[in-house]
């Protein structure tokens, strides 16, 4: 399937849609998820037109490990959280709801077995809370 | 909590433990999960010696990002799958069991609410035959 360049992500990048920004560099951004499947659940995006991991740069690839391995540091401390998911999802088949490869980070005190599709729409005062909570937390 | 020298994964590092190989460089080895949730389910761990993600090196992080592109790729070929989960649980309250810093490479055909909690050990012939089936699958 070819790339859609109006995927959300996508018009988060080029600033045609907002987000609860995180953090970005020069090769990727993060921001909060707006249907959360725990308080604090993030994303990380590299800024390159991929579908999923096949289709991902290696250097895109390395840049966005290297910013999860950042944001999963700080969202644990600001969340003062036990466990982190880090999970990425390839494929409708596996769950993947946005065609834009993205990585999520999210707080976990009981285990694995949570859905990770999308829900609810989160309170935007609160997402807007938790983003600044991970910026003041990032080391 | 320090790290274990004696935990599963630094034994297969140091070759006192066995594995079914499917991949392998400098920093990173790839193997089969011999408790899979799904058939082909691998694992990619750094040639470093972290318990999670917050303790890895950055430079380990980016190193396994470029060995989990390659072998989904390959796991996806190989087991002609429709989706991919990468998965990577840090601390006992997101699941993790073995405590040298790992992500989970598992194909999936519908949806994700699978738990990542060990089970039972799979027929290691089986195994075998599926490391080699992704091996000749990496490109």
């Amino acid at each position: 399937m070819a790339y859609d360049q109006n995927n959300i992500f996508a018009k988060i990048l080029r600033g045609e849609a907002p987000c609860f920004k995180v953090y970005e560099d020069d090769m990727t951004l993060s921001f909060m998820d707006v249907m959360p499947q725990a308080e604090g659940h993030t994303l990380v995006i590299p800024k390159y037109p991929a579908e999923n991991i096949y289709d991902l740069d290696a250097e895109y690839a390395g840049a966005m490990a290297k910013t999860v391995k950042k944001i999963a540091a700080a969202v644990k401390l600001a969340f003062n959280a036990p466990g982190i998911l880090v999970a990425q999802l390839n494929g409708a088949a596996a769950g993947q709801t946005v065609f834009h490869i993205h990585t999520h980070i999210i707080p976990r005190s009981q285990g694995i077995d949570l859905k990770l599709h999308a829900r609810e729409i989160a309170d935007f005062e609160e997402l807007k809370k938790n983003a600044e909570k991970i910026r003041a937390a990032i080391q």
